[in-house]
Parts: C-alpha cells; structure tokens; sequence
C-alpha cells in the first residue's frame, strides 16, 4: 500500500451466487443464461434434486463461458419433491450420494477445462446440515472425498461450517439479501407472509448492508450482524434477474468488489 | 529373448471381465464379492442401469482390495428396463449422460486410490453401438471426454472398436465363453435355446481356445477366428461363480496368464 | 325439427381437446387453468411421460369444474425425455404400463364424480402407435381392458383407430389446426421451419375449415380431405391459451358448437 | 347351534397375509408363485416403494387364482429407499400418491374380475401412520376416497386402525408371528439381534397362541394380550415359504380356520 493510500476507502470484496441448472428434461425453472452472467459463483444442480446430464453439461459451459466460478449444488435424491423435503437417509447412503453428485459436475467441469470452486447443498440438506451436526460432518465428509480443500456456502453459525472447517474445507458463511432476518440471526420461516422480499432496491440496498457493514435488519428492526462472503440470490422466482441487477449494480456503486471467493 | 528360451512356449495372457455392482436399493442381483476375485477386471454399473451410488462405492472398494481393475459400465438411463431396451436419446443427451456414468464411477476409483481402466458398455447400448457408426461415435467421444485414453471393451469387429480407435482410445476385443457363435462370429440371438451355455467345463475349454488360439466352434461346427484380449463372463446367471472358477483353472492349467489388460 | 327448419343450415359439432396435467413435482408446464375451461375435453398425462399424483388430482377437478370431459394420456414411462423418445417396451410391459396409466386417472375421475370419457396417446407413442398395426393393437386391447368402450383418438387413417375399433372402442379422429399437412395427409415433420403454425388468425381459420369441411390446405397448396371430430390444441406453447380463445370464438361464429365427442 | 354342539370347542379363524409383488424391472424380492398359494390375503406393492405395472397384473393373478384375497400395499414413493426411509410429504402429496397407488391396484383387480379386499400401508409409512395420528388420517381418508369401505390392516392399538374407523373402514389388527415383542406390545426393534425369529416351529407356536387365545409371549417372558385378525408373514426373508407352510400346518392342527378376513 503506497502513502497515496493512506484515505482511500478500504476494499470490500463479495461474492453473488444462485441455484442454477434445476431444469430437467423439457421442464424449465430458471432464466440461467440471464441470470449466470451476473454472478460470480453458480451453484449447478446435481440431478438428483434437480437438473440432468445434458442441463449439467450445459450450465458448466455457460458458467465457464461467463468467467463464473463453478460449483456443485447437490441435494436430497428425490425429484418428485425437487430436494425440499426431508429424507431419512442412511449416513453411508448419503454420503455416498453426495460423493456421486459432486463427482458428476466435477467430470463436466474437468471437461470444460475447470474445477470445482465450492459445494453448496440444497433445500431439505441444506437446512438439516445446518442444524444436525452428526448430518453436517457426513455432508462435510463426503464433499472432502470428493473435492478435497473446497469452499463450502453455508449459514453462518451453522453445523456445516463448521463441520466444513473440521474436514478440511474452507467455511464460506453466506447471505440472502432477499429473506427476511429473525433477531437472532437465523432466517425468518416461509411459512410467514414477509419472509421474502421482493423489492429489487430494498434487496439491493441490505446486499450492501451485508457486504460492508456486516449486518442486516431483522424483523423487528434490530440490527444484527452476520458477517458472510457470498450473497444468494434466487433464480427461481419472478424478478429473478432484475434483482441480480440491481443488487450488482448498488454493490458496484458502493465501491465493493463484486467477485468470486478466492 | 536368451537362447535358453528358444524352446519355450509363447505366453499368452487374457483378461478376464464381468459386469458387476448391477444391485440397486434393497434389490440385489449377482454375488459380486464371490466373483470379483475371479476377475481382472470389473465393469460395474454408473446409477443409470442399475446400480446406486452406495452400491458403485462399495463395489469399486470390492474390486480395489482384490487387485482387479475398475472399469465403467454404462447403460441407457432405465431402470424398470434394466439398459435392455432400445431408448432413441438425442445424441447430446447420450454423450452426456455416459460423461455422467462414467464420471461417477471415476469419482468413487479416484476416492480408493485407482483409475478408470476401461469402459463397457451395457446390455441395448452395447449392441447399438456395435451395429451403428454413428451412435459408436457418439459414446466414443463421450467417453474420450471423461477418460482420455482408456480401454473400451467391444464385440470384434465392431463399430464401437472403430470409434474408440477414432477417439484416442484403446480398443479391446472381446470374447464370450458362454454364448454360442454364428459361422460369421456374431453371438447367437438369445431368442434361439442354445444361445447360452451352461456346463463349466464346455464353457472352460471355450475360454482357453478362445485365449490361446484366437477360435471358437460356431454352431454349425465350423472354426470361426476370433482375436479376443478379453474374456466376458455373466455373473448374473445361476452358477456364475462355478463357471468362473472353471475358466480360472483352466485358463492356469493350460498356462495363460489371467491378467488385466494393460 | 319442424318445417321452419327446412332451409336452416346443418348443424356441425366438433369437440376441442388438449394435452394437459403435464407438471411434475415443482416444474410447470402449460397454464392448464386458463386453457382448461377453453376445452371441451382434456387429455391427462397419467404420471409416466409427466405428471404426478397430485397433479393428476389438481387436474381433474378443474376440468371437472368447468365440465370438460376427462380423458386419460398415457405415454411411454420416461419423465427425463418426456415421451417423446421411442422406448423398445416388450408388448406385456406396454400394455401393463397402459391398464395402470389410465386406471390412475381413472381413479381421481372416479374420486371426482365422473368416469373416463376418452383416450389419447402421448407423444413417440402415439407416433408409433399411429404407424404400427401390432404395437396399435397392443395399446388399444391394454385401454379396453381399464376403460372397456371408450373413446380413442388419434390421426385418421391411423393404425391405432383400426385396432380401437376392433378393441370395441370408440375411433375419434383427430385434426390439428395448428400444424402443416403434407398432401397425404399427414403431418409435417416438426423439422420442418413450416411445420407449426403461430398466427391465431390462420389457425382459427383452418379449424373451422376442418370442422365444418372436413378438409385442409395442405403445404403444397392442395385441399386435403380429413374427417375428423376433434381439434387438438397445445398447451405447452407461447400463445396456447391466445389459440384456444381464437378457435373457440370462429367456431361459435360460424355457427359450428363446441361439445365433447358423444 | 345346535344343542349337539354344546360341547364342541369354539371355532377360530385366522388370516395370513404377506408383502408381495416387491420385484422391480430384472429386481427380484421374494418367492411370489410360491408364498402366495399359502396366504389368504396378499399385500401387493403398488409401484411406488417396489412393483412396477407388469409385476402387479402377474402378481394380481397369481393371487386370483389361488383364490388369495387382492389386497394394495402402498408405501412411500421412494424405489431407491425401498420405502424404508422417512420422508416428509405434504399431506396433499401423501394423499394423492395413496389414491393413485391403490387405484393401479384397483385396476388390475378390476381386470382380473375381483376387488380390493384390504389395504396395508408399507414400511415406513406402516409405521408412521401407526404413530401419529395426523398423518394416519391422511392415509385412511386417501384409501377411503379410492376403496370405500375396505379393510385397512394395522398394529393393534395404533393411530392407523382408529383413524380407518373415523373414515369408515374396516379396522383390522395385526400380529406378527416372526417378530419379538415388548412387554406393552409393541414390536421390538429390528435393532435388537433376537428381533426376528427364525425358527419355524417357534414362528408356528406364537401364531397359534395369538390366532386362538389372543397373546404373545413377550421379551422379558410376560404374556401380552394382543387381539389379532390377521398374521403378517414375512415374504422376503430366507426360509419365508418354509415358515408360512409350518404355520399353516400349525393352525390346522389346531383346528383353526385359515380364511381372509370376512
């Protein structure tokens, strides 16, 4: 850092990352050519929840194409309920199950000339290996297996962080500007009317709450902090890209670096 | 080669291969961990077929722990068809579901410490792949992609053996103690009832022509010249593990090496 | 009718049918709740090319609602290529596929107050079912077995109309408004860049022309004779619901009612 | 009764039911052609936990033409858990699949001239519904709404039974002659190693004593009272012919009728 420096803002770096590649067969969800370009990380969809060998293959080369780091989006085996409901797996099952998922994007990440970035469970495993820490360290375990030394998104605070930390990996804590915040840091449930934002500026605006100040305002107007290196946006729900803009543009206008975690 | 060799027999080797790992969920076919000792090489089923992700895991570590190679088998994406059935995929839609399977079993070898030896096709994309050129191409190419250089076991004279060499690939061919041959080489249709032998020691002797004279007896009693390096054993019939251990002694006895190919 | 009636024009029905319950789990296809009421019956996918229990049930009650004929549409058992794939089915499997794709509508029918007014096949099976006598004998026997005299409907001339009526069944034949006709009449292969039709003005138009002429201009300009009693419209294109609300409204104009098959 | 048969000793009668119909595609579960012939009522997978359409019409028939009641066995929609594992469905889920499982049942029965006589949920959703409530109400309204009025066969004393009787079904209260039980009647977990008898005179003994006097021998050496109309025998276990021809045998001795629940 040269003297010149000694007043310039100091740098804020973030990461914006979505679920993408969640089409299967002639079902389409998602605007992923869209939406990809704006992020910097892309969760792709295993086929297990979601996606399938030729969306998988697909969404890498648009991720690669885009300069958009490429990770895994395994979830529970179960496309009939696309991941959201809980499984009562068997540890070796589910491990073995996430071992197959990253395995897959990772051969067409390998094809396509990159590797895996980072691993980000969906849906009904992302929330159980939040909370359960004996399901957080099989999760961990098998992602270690799989893509040793990897990044892994989860909530911070959560059982998979740390359970990621233990395996080796490297703790991602994230945010979702567009979900409303309980006091005590956790995510308030969508079974409440205003637990999704929709307001791309007011999105916008906690996005950069969170990559700069390290906190957000929860539901009943406390601020709490939640110190995250990615923020998720959704791709699965009307405005999906309009808020991707938004959040892109408020950040860059903040003088925050909008990039992959290094 | 020294003088004191002049006299000494030629050594021969064949490998010898069957498909295994075909068990999914509570259902099982085959006694795998009786019958990969008998081999040198495995070709176990990707999840697409048959097979499950616990079940590939646990089939690769059978296969490592004996010293056999770890081949891919993939199939057509049908389960309740068990791969037996023509599926008219998209040719984009085949190359990336054979990347997926062969991607998969690459995930669990890489975790035990091996690598994908080879790669055989299963049941309706076996036979399409070695009648049509095109569709050859098409899983040629695939498999190029997610292991590069690898052997591709096929019927002699196949398309498929064409397209592998075509792709950098390593052709080899292959033989079936077990199954009746037509004076011009090809199998015998299942739909005929002496398609398919059943007695170790006719199967046995079958097996070491085949290995050490490059023949077998067609049907109607003529020679038929088949180059085969590896030999096809069925470890889903009754007496599978008897037939094995029947080629194994006799292939030893008559001094052929049993060995993986290289 | 009485003397006044004398110089009245005749009287033409037609009834109007589309493919629809074509979700599966969180992934929509088709806006069957604007498209329905526009119908006069509704061909439900049964669960094997799309659709799931819930939405089967979903299905039905708004057809039921708005008192359009529930009709069954089986297709081949392949959610990943959407039935639109051929799938070598050994004829015992079909047609055990067939009892219990349209005893699962069969039944929410019946939950619902009504019974199964009709059949259709779903894509690659109802292309091949169309041109192979045995594989149309097979399907229609399997529907006579689950819903004994109902309706069929399929192309005219087709196979499958052939083997209804020799099942005891009803032959529907049927015309699409939407699509190109070659001078046999037949349909234009979708590879064609001409082979759908867009403008709701021309579609609206041919089916009118269909309905009350029983005829077509075919591609190359000639006017080709179809009989048929019902229009397929499709559900899962941009424009469908515009289409049905053209078709609808030229009928009525002139003068042709819109009914269900009797 | 006439006063000739003062004396003579009350009569009993019994049913046996079984799991059947469990293979998949190639996948065989169980000795059907075999275990069949010795039940009086046959639990038939549905297609969602096991079964597929041809297994069910072969098994239909198989138990026609014993003469063996036609009875559906719906589980969780899981092939790859076997219906073992929790999962979570929304309770508009549950119930559709439960109509669209019995109603494939119902079909196939109605082909081969019979009815549903019972039906028996499986695996985990066996267990489920016999311990919570909510969700035993959610299955006994569904087998209501496709099979009204059928015999719905449960744990004794469990939510299952008593929410049949609120739907208006038929309660019918189980015993298992092969299993362990706890002094307060309860099932002992398959954890436990003495969980699973296997002794075949001593599976016939306990379905004696709970076919005639109505109790078991518990763990800890207690007579438990258990009210029994049906004996599950375990169609996928090694021995599994063996057992149910013993306890045949034994109930006849007995003097015990062996006939479906009327």
């Amino acid at each position: 850092v040269s003297p010149n420096d000694a007043d310039a803002p100091p740098r804020y770096g973030i990461d914006l990352n979505a679920d993408v590649g969640e089409s299967f067969g002639a079902w389409r969800i998602g605007e992923d050519e869209q939406l990809i370009p704006l992020l910097t990380s892309a969760n792709i969809a295993c086929g297990a929840h979601a996606g399938d060998p030729l969306t998988i293959e697909r969404t890498v080369r648009v991720a690669v194409e885009a300069g958009v780091a490429v990770g895994a989006h395994p979830g529970y085996p179960d496309l009939a309920g696309f991941g959201r409901r809980d499984l009562a797996m068997a540890p070796e099952d589910l491990a073995a199950s996430i071992v197959a998922q990253v395995g897959v994007v990772a051969a067409f990440a390998t094809d396509a000339g990159v590797e895996i970035h980072h691993v980000k469970a969906h849906g009904a495993l992302y929330n159980a290996a939040a909370r359960d820490p004996e399901l957080a360290s099989v999760v961990a375990s098998a992602i270690a297996r799989v893509a040793p030394g990897t990044r892994v998104y989860a909530l911070p605070g959560s059982a998979l962080l740390a359970a990621a930390t233990a395996a080796g990996l490297r703790p991602v804590a994230e945010g979702f500007p567009d979900r409303a915040y309980e006091p005590d840091g956790s995510l308030r449930a969508r079974s409440h009317p205003d637990a999704v934002l929709t307001d791309s500026a007011r999105i916008a605006e906690r996005a950069v709450a969170m990559a700069r100040e390290g906190r957000v305002v929860a539901v009943d107007g406390t601020t709490v902090s939640i110190a995250v290196q990615t923020l998720c946006l959704h791709g699965d729900t009307p405005g999906a890209t309009e808020h991707a803009l938004a959040v892109r543009d408020a950040l860059t206008t903040a003088g925050i670096d909008v990039r992959a975690v290094a």
